[in-house]
């Protein structure tokens, strides 16, 4: 198809494509002569990609052509897959180097060396950053965290992905990732108020020193 | 204190600290004349804030200077904070309308009129979002997910919070939530990484025709 219908079918703008094709997100298309190129199914789709990986992800275009460069060279061994899936979606800002606590109890609570994969690297930081911004989450929270995110991982990790393709294992896992997180993010917010609901009659008297008395709660007085 | 020493406090430039006062992130100061102010500890915790909305939470200024709006002005009422603060946190980018089948869902699970709520409002439209880009999370999944969630809820909504000042409880809530969220994810792809270490060593032959033929999954040929 041309570049025309390439855009009709996807709904992206022919300079969003030409842009796409500049930065190398889109694979060129079939040569037809000096000015024409034909496209296929394969770029219908990868274009999808994109478009779900900027909107739905908010991938920088730096982060998307990561991604595509890592779908178009999948890692051999199906254990580097998953590590090659999250370090394509860590947080897009720099984050500080970990501490050593944190990095402890990220070893503590994972697989064997999860405190050096990208997952577990992720872990430490964002541990890390709560923690500096004064919000310490205490270890029985996090094991119910744990344990709550396990259940999520195990509907995440189809059994059928064993014999996958890698490039089919790893795009399910980057997009599903990616389109999922913000539904689960959603799911905390709608049981916070649930919870909020049943137990804000409650309370007992002296709550309010206790929370502002939190020890490690973030306060500003105004 | 002056602003430099504001500046030291909390290792934020005295540029970006006038900004931030320009654009209403940061209460003035006590005059001291023409060309002097006077900052004190209420100064020190904005400005904490306002990094942590930034660096963690990846908030634009814009989303940052309606936080604090909130936070200068919380709803009266106790049911009403939480609402106030899953609206500050809402997603960045624009999203779909939801469709009225995603509405449903969250009507369907959350408390009376949960659908309405900046939180389910913002479920409904990730749900939406995912479809649209091919993914259907089905129905068990989404009780799973569901269930995981509201064991983590409990932990954020701490019984104390009932008689705490409004502005602590909401500042609580945004603050807790925003520095959570990414050790949540994260948790999610270490075990991810644990399932996927148990499970990826077994899969059946036909493995790869069922990831291929999964009804909603995203698909890009290369």
């Amino acid at each position: 198809m041309r570049i025309s219908q390439l855009s009709d079918r996807t709904g992206v703008s022919i300079p969003t494509l030409k842009y796409y094709l500049r930065e190398g997100l889109l694979h060129a298309g079939q040569a037809q002569g000096a000015t024409r190129a034909d496209y296929d199914e394969s770029h219908v789709d990868r274009v999808r990609l994109v478009r779900t990986l900027v909107d739905v992800g908010r991938l920088s275009i730096e982060r998307v052509r990561e991604v595509v460069q890592v779908l178009d060279a999948p890692p051999a061994s199906r254990h580097e897959l998953l590590g090659a899936a999250h370090e394509a979606l860590r947080p897009a800002t720099p984050t500080a180097e970990p501490t050593p606590d944190a990095v402890a109890r990220v070893r503590s609570l994972g697989p064997d060396g999860c405190e050096h994969s990208p997952a577990g690297v992720q872990l430490a930081q964002a541990l890390t950053a709560a923690e500096t911004a004064g919000w310490h989450v205490d270890d029985s929270t996090l094991a119910t965290w744990q344990r709550a995110m396990r259940a999520v991982a195990e509907t995440d990790v189809a059994p059928e992905l064993g014999t996958a393709t890698p490039d089919d294992a790893l795009r399910y896992a980057i997009v599903g990732t990616v389109l999922t997180d913000p539904v689960l993010l959603a799911l905390r917010r709608v049981a916070q108020e649930g919870v909020s609901a049943e137990r804000l009659a409650e309370g007992g008297a002296s709550a309010r020193a206790r929370v502002a008395e939190r020890p490690d709660g973030p306060r500003t007085t105004r």
